[in-house]
């Protein structure tokens, strides 16, 4: 990890005027924002890790107006940042020094059709705006993610976020079906298909997806809706490890199929954190177990019994000596209390100190025994420490979050995190897994993508921006590791 | 459409004969194959559009050996085309005097997991040998297509299969999580992810899937299963039009979910065509009906009833005026009965003379305006053709096959392909579709491409060619038109 943030990029004061006056003249002045209190909130990383710098945040209307803008910062030499909602959590939103442009002015739906099961937003609508449309017209979008009041659409593709419905839908990757792009010299790309089978050359959609801005800027996209589910019901489960809670998605699995939707789990310290801290949770069952799930089905079925479904499953479960206890959600009410359990785990965690994260994947079958050996070899490494892993099971997808020692100071903890990267990684990677399951590369992990990623992927990626982006004009630094 | 073979590349026969036994001394001589016998059956296509010439084909038995072929032939300058199992319909495995190099010794199932829903199968493996390794272990691999038992892994991935579940499954595409790929300079890149979840940096993948061996070459793949389903129903439905077979779809959809595996189309033609020239086939009910649907629900449940479900809703279909006749099938063998009327369209269309073919796609929502306006231009350009549009309705994939007018000469029928490749293609284009919808591009629509395709599309596929493979080694003049 390096919270260091990156040496400014400088830019010529002159030049850097006659290019923001040229942009102000087209886009209007007021939208050529260098006011710095309306650029603090854009400067602030989430996690306080960076705080960064900008001549001006550019806010256009329009694509044309987002191809000027990249057009004339390339003859100028000077780069650009492209940023959402600025909730990302890799510091890729993040400038220094560079021109910041955003696209919250770009927010229209621009269609939505419930028989194509498409929708057309522009990359600066919010995820929720998005999900609102399709709710309406009696459709899904499915992604799901804690930032989605925030978040932008265009963000969500750059950083291909993950989030609980992945397990039955996919990542933002898998319900993209074409997109908008303005490329690094300002041309603009229209790929805003709305078929499902297009085979007419390369794959260029899915290069700009996760690339986090580097290689063009996404200002629009024509995403996957999916009939609405009817009915659903939510499951929390007590289990005595995390061997038992993959042996219960394996039978839900094999029985429920597609209409499991999540598979969410946490650990009895997330849980009491969660009790301690959040208003208005209670327990959901009288004792305590080592290990918990929430999982749930959904159906859009008229008559389907998802509650039978759910005991039939769980009834099995118990009889093998998989489960310790279960509660099945009545109501919608029941259900929405139990996701607090588990969405209110990362707020609570601050109120434990400093915490040190990690967003990993490994193989599925190989979760318990990774979160069990990560939790012994950190404890080994720093007597006290409470590990709370927790995240999306079904995808193979742990938080592994270290909540400090009890008593220590906060500061000298999180001087620690290298060390712990080290070890979580490192056991990764003998794994087969991700350093970064759903959060990105950004500024904080390009320089682990060396330890970790074959240099051949990381010397392709290094030949496609300069490729596609000669000059290095968006968001230089993030994401390719210098060579 | 060009069926013209370019100009066949040459090379210097010295230099050619010296970089042979350089291969032959690594690879074994028997494996260097210049038998025009041995030969023959690689260099015919199909459908008899092309005839390839090759000085050699070779055979590695290894991804080792397979990027020592790709080395010696980058240092030699000689070209090399990547042949799977010789099933693609667009003349892209077809070498135009180029060295062939085929994977058919590559094909070990490395790994299957039934836990992590993962196989890992070696380029060679035929689509069949890694169903049925997935159905040994109680999974399914759900790509299905009419050539499963002779096209091989490394040909799906390059041209992104599609086939009769990309409704519900996606195509290869999204059945791929990872890949080696011996790249154009003969590295080899090692991206054999068996995660769902993996956001470090460029999705390099996807690259290569689609690409039609001209970026890399894919030597093994890991691969997503599903849990194999418990049971299935089959419907075959006799509608009066288009417009009301889309009516049932969206009927299907929204109240079987993920239940819907399948909903594939034929006109009266087609079953009039099967049905007289295949034997074994019988008409599913007494009357004659414009238009048939064929939908297949499947469920992981133990106790599902999907008969009740597809019968509930074909009710409401006919309460509507939307559906004529329909017949549910009550066992395997009525299923497999209704599906070979769908299956054997494309061989029995045989014996009706020249097929002029397009594999096209639109939005779902236009597939009916589609097949009317397409089917009425075209027999308004040559009054007695018979239209023979079928495919894959719930991914707007039509298969608009035109069978010539009854008592004309077949080969002057078939050279007015190009005539009606702009009639069809024109329309596709006004209504935002694909001319090439799961077939890809190959040689015989790469010259259609800049009539239809954004040029700037077209411009970041030959920078991406020229990025990764700029001697142009592999699979030299597919796929990205000259400039």
């Amino acid at each position: 990890m390096s919270t260091a943030a990156p040496a400014p990029l400088l830019f010529d004061a002159g030049r850097l005027q006659a290019l923001l006056e040229r942009i102000a003249a087209r886009i209007g002045a007021r939208n050529v924002v260098t006011d710095p209190a309306e650029l603090a909130p854009h400067l602030e990383e989430g996690r306080g890790l960076y705080h960064g710098a900008t001549p001006a945040l550019l806010k256009p209307a329009d694509t044309a107006e987002v191809a000027f803008i990249v057009a004339e910062c390339a003859a100028a030499g000077v780069a650009l940042v492209p940023q959402g909602g600025n909730t990302g959590l890799v510091g890729g939103q993040v400038p220094f020094g560079a021109l910041l442009i955003g696209l919250s002015r770009m927010n229209r739906i621009r269609s939505l059709d419930a028989t194509d099961l498409t929708v057309v937003a522009e990359g600066g609508c919010t995820l929720h705006q998005v999900q609102q449309a399709a709710a309406e017209k009696g459709c899904l979008f499915p992604l799901s993610i804690a930032s989605e009041g925030t978040c932008q659409i265009g963000g969500n593709l750059s950083t291909n976020a993950g989030g609980t419905a992945v397990l039955r839908y996919g990542n933002m990757r898998e319900l993209a079906l074409g997109l908008e792009v303005v490329l690094p010299d300002g041309r603009i790309w229209n790929g805003l298909s709305r078929l499902r089978k297009d085979n007419t050359g390369y794959d260029l959609k899915d290069l700009f997806i996760g690339a986090e801005g580097t290689l063009g800027i996404i200002t629009a996209a024509s995403l996957r809706l999916f009939p609405a589910p009817r009915q659903r019901t939510t499951t929390f489960v007590g289990l005595a490890d995390p061997q038992a809670a993959l042996a219960l998605l394996n039978r839900l699995r094999n029985v429920a199929g597609d209409a499991l939707t999540g598979f969410e789990f946490l650990p009895d310290f997330g849980l009491e954190t969660v009790l301690k801290h959040v208003p208005g949770t209670t327990r959901p069952f009288t004792g305590a177990h080592a290990f918990y799930v929430l999982a749930e089905l959904t159906s859009t079925r008229r008559d389907d019994d998802l509650a039978a479904l759910a005991e039939g499953v769980l009834a099995e479960a118990f009889e093998a000596g998989e489960v310790e206890d279960a509660v099945i959600a009545c109501s919608e009410a029941q259900s929405q209390a139990l996701w607090k359990l588990r969405e209110s785990l990362s707020e609570a965690q601050k109120f434990e100190g400093g915490s040190i994260k990690h967003d990993v994947s490994v193989p599925v079958s190989l979760v318990p025994r990774f979160i069990e050996e990560a939790s012994r070899l950190c404890v080994a490494h720093m007597p006290g420490l409470r590990p709370c892993p927790f995240g999306h099971m079904g995808d193979g997808n742990i938080h592994f979050n270290l909540s400090q020692p009890l008593g220590m100071d906060k500061q000298a903890y999180l001087e620690t995190w290298e060390e712990f990267n080290r070890i979580v990684h490192d056991l990764v990677a003998t794994m087969g897994g991700s350093i970064s399951a759903e959060h990105g590369i950004g500024i904080l992990k390009r320089d682990e993508l060396p330890l970790y990623k074959d240099p051949v992927a990381i010397a392709l990626m290094a030949t496609l921006k300069k490729a596609l982006d000669p000059a290095d004009i968006l968001n230089p630094g993030k994401v390719v590791p210098p060579v």
